[in-house]
C-alpha cells in the first residue's frame, strides 16, 4: 500500500494538481493519490496547516502527505520532508507541521525531519515558481517508493512552527478565537474538548458566545434542535463550533477567522 | 476490482473527502474511489438521490456508491447498507436510494436492504457529526473488501421513501416540473423519453413550455442551432431538458427546480 | 502502468466526471485515473487546448489523455484518437490537440491521428449530447488496456487545427497577448521564454506591458519583492506571466484573455 495526498491553494481549474499526479506515477507508478483540499485560501499556511492536521491521522501509516501552499516559493525557505509518529509529510519549511508536530509532542512520537537538498531526487528542471510539481511531488513519490527519508535530505532540527493561537483561561471560562469556517458555515474555535474537562457532563449548562450573540447549551448534533436555529456542539475533531441548523452559522453570525470565541462554564 | 464511489455535500475545502479516502484505504487498500459529487447543495437528499440514480449503473457490477448526505446525522435515522440489482449502496436512510429503488421495481430485480447496527464495523470512536468518516466510509470499505452485506447489519424492509414528483397527463400532453439544472444550466424535466412513446417519431411538432417561453419541436442536440437559441431535446440520462446553445438555459428563463415543465403532444 | 487523465468543461456537481471513471473502469480495470480540470469554462476549445498542453507532458509515456470539451457533439465533428510523440489522446476533432501537434512539430516526434468509426468500442447505447461518457471514455479505456490505435478507428491526416495567436516582432521588443489567467490570477502572454533569447541574461532590463501599467525588470519569483507589488517573471511552463505578489494580478489590472502584452528589449 503505497498513499500519498495532496494539499495545495492551486485550485482545480488549471491542471496543476494533475501535473503533479502524472510526475508522482512516473516515479512511483503504484501510488494511491488522495486530494485532501486543492482551494486552501492563497498562500494561507495556518488555514493548510490545520487541514493538514485534521486529516493526515486518517489515513493508513506511512502515507506521504504533500503540502504545497508556499508563499516563498523560490526563496532561500527550505524544502523538507518528516517522518512525525506514524505519517510522512513533504513540504516547504514555513509552519505546516505545526499543528502536526504539537501532537507529537502531546504523544511522545519520534520526528525526524530533513531538508530536502538532493536535487538528484527532484525533476531534472526546476523551476522557480512551481516547487510542487518540481521537488515535492517527486520527492513524496520518491519517498512512498521506498527511498529512505535520511537519502533525501539532511537532518535538520529547527523547522518553522507558526505561533498559533491558545484559547485564555478567564476567570469563569474560556477566551479562544475562532479558527476555521468550513464549506457549511461552521463556525469552529481552537476551544477543544480538553478544555471542558469534566464540565462537559454538564453540557446543558456550558455558555458560548460568539459573533455577538450568547448559546446557552452543548447539543450533540444538528438534528435535535429546529431548521434555523444558532446551535454549540463539539465538531468532529473534538473543536468546539457554533452552526446553523440547516444552514450557514457563519453566514448568519459575519463570523471570521480570528474572532473572539469564549465560552463560561457552569 | 474493487470500486467505490462518493458523493456527498461535504465541500472540496476542508480535507472532509480525503479523509474518507484514508479511511477507506485503511480498511481496504486496493479500492479504486471515484468521486461523484461533493457540491450537493448542503443537506439536499433529492438532489443527491438523483445524481445517484443518474450515476451508479453506469458502474462495474459490485461497486458500493456510498452517499454522505445527512441532515439527521447523530439522531435516530439509520444508517444502512444495500444490494440492489448490480449495485451496492451505503448511506443514511433518509430517501437518497428512492430513485434507485424504483429502477430495481421496473428491473424486477432483487433488492437486500440492511441497518447498519453492527459497531465493530465502523471508526472506534464514531462522532455525532460525522458518520460519513465514521460509519459510512468503513462499512463501504468492508463491503468492497469481501463482508457479506448481512453480516455489517440486520435486514430491514422498511427503507425511507422520497414522494417523488410524478408528471401528470394533461389533454394534450404532459405536466410534468424541474428537476435539476446542470453545470452548464441545461434545466432537465421529470418528463422522460418514455413518456413520450410514439410521438418521439414527430419530434419537430413536441412543444415544450418552460419559463414563460415556448419551444416547438425537439432537436437532437445542441449544434443544430445557432448560438444563443433556446432549444428542447432528450438529455444524456433520458430526460427531457431545455437548454441554450453555448449558454445557460436557467440564466435565461431565470428556471428553477420545481418550476412548471409542460409538454403538448401533436 | 495504465494511466488517463481527464480534461473536461463539464464541472463537478452533476456525477458526469465520476459516470466516466465509472464506464472506463468497466473496460480498464487497472487504469489509474487523474483529472486534469473539469472547470474549463463550457465550450471553451482553446483553454483546453492551452491546459491539455501544459500538462499531458508531464505524465509518465503512452499514458492516454481524454479531453471533452466538445461544443459540437452530436454533430458530423469526428471523435478522434492520437499518438503524438509519447503522449496518446482522445476527444473531438475541434482544435484540442493544437498545441500538441505544435509541439510534435517542433520536436520532430511522429503523429498518427483516427478517426474513432468503430462502434464495438463505445457503450451500445449512444447518445446525442454526451460523447465524453458514450465514445471519449470507453475509446480511451480501449486504448489503455491495449488495444492498437489503428485498430479503434482509420486513419486522418487533417485534423482541425486552431488558428493561435502568436507573438509579432515589433521595433524593440515583442507585441503578445494574455493567453491565460489562472487560480492566483497570474497572466500568462504568449511571450516565451525562446522570444526573449540572449536577453534573458539581462532581466533586469526587459519592460512589460500589460493592462496599462508598465514592469521593469524580470523577477525569479514571488518572494522578492513585497507583498502588494505587480512583478513581471516566467511562468512555470516558459511563458512570460505578471503576478502580484499574495494577490490577483488579473484582479488589479482588470485583465482579460486576448489583452496585448509587450516587452520592450534592452
Amino acid at each position: 500500500m503505497t498513499i500519498i495526498s495532496l494539499l495545495t491553494d492551486f485550485g482545480l481549474k488549471d491542471g496543476n494538481v494533475g501535473v503533479m499526479k502524472g510526475v508522482i506515477w512516473g516515479i512511483c507508478p503504484q501510488a494511491q493519490i488522495a486530494d485532501l483540499s486543492h482551494t486552501i485560501r492563497p498562500q494561507n499556511v495556518p488555514e493548510a496547516a490545520l487541514i493538514l492536521f485534521r486529516s493526515a491521522f486518517y489515513f493508513p501509516d506511512d502515507t506521504v502527505h504533500m503540502t504545497g501552499v508556499d508563499p516563498g516559493v523560490g526563496t532561500a525557505r527550505r524544502p523538507i520532508a518528516a517522518q512525525i509518529g506514524p505519517q510522512r509529510f513533504v513540504c516547504p519549511d514555513n509552519g505546516l507541521l505545526t499543528r502536526v508536530l504539537e501532537r507529537a509532542g502531546q504523544e511522545g512520537w519520534p520526528v525526524e525531519i530533513v531538508h530536502l537538498d538532493k536535487p538528484q531526487y527532484w525533476l531534472k528542471e526546476v523551476s522557480h515558481v512551481f516547487h510542487g510539481r518540481d521537488i515535492f511531488a517527486p520527492s513524496a513519490a520518491h519517498l512512498a517508493r521506498g527511498v529512505p527519508l535520511r537519502d533525501l535530505g539532511t537532518p535538520i532540527q529547527d523547522a518553522v512552527k507558526l505561533a498559533l493561537p491558545k484559547p485564555q483561561r478567564t476567570e469563569n471560562g474560556w477566551r479562544g478565537e475562532v479558527i476555521h469556517v468550513d464549506h457549511f458555515g461552521n463556525v469552529a474555535s481552537n476551544i477543544r474538548m480538553e478544555h471542558l474537562g469534566s464540565e462537559l457532563g454538564h453540557k446543558e449548562r456550558i455558555v458560548v458566545r460568539v459573533g455577538g450573540v450568547e448559546i446557552r447549551g452543548l447539543v450533540n448534533t444538528f438534528g435535535e434542535r429546529p431548521e434555523g436555529e444558532l446551535i454549540a456542539l463539539m465538531g468532529s475533531t473534538g473543536n468546539l463550533i457554533v452552526s446553523l441548523v440547516n444552514g450557514s452559522a457563519a453566514a448568519r453570525l459575519n463570523a471570521k477567522i480570528g474572532d473572539l470565541f469564549e465560552i463560561i462554564l457552569p
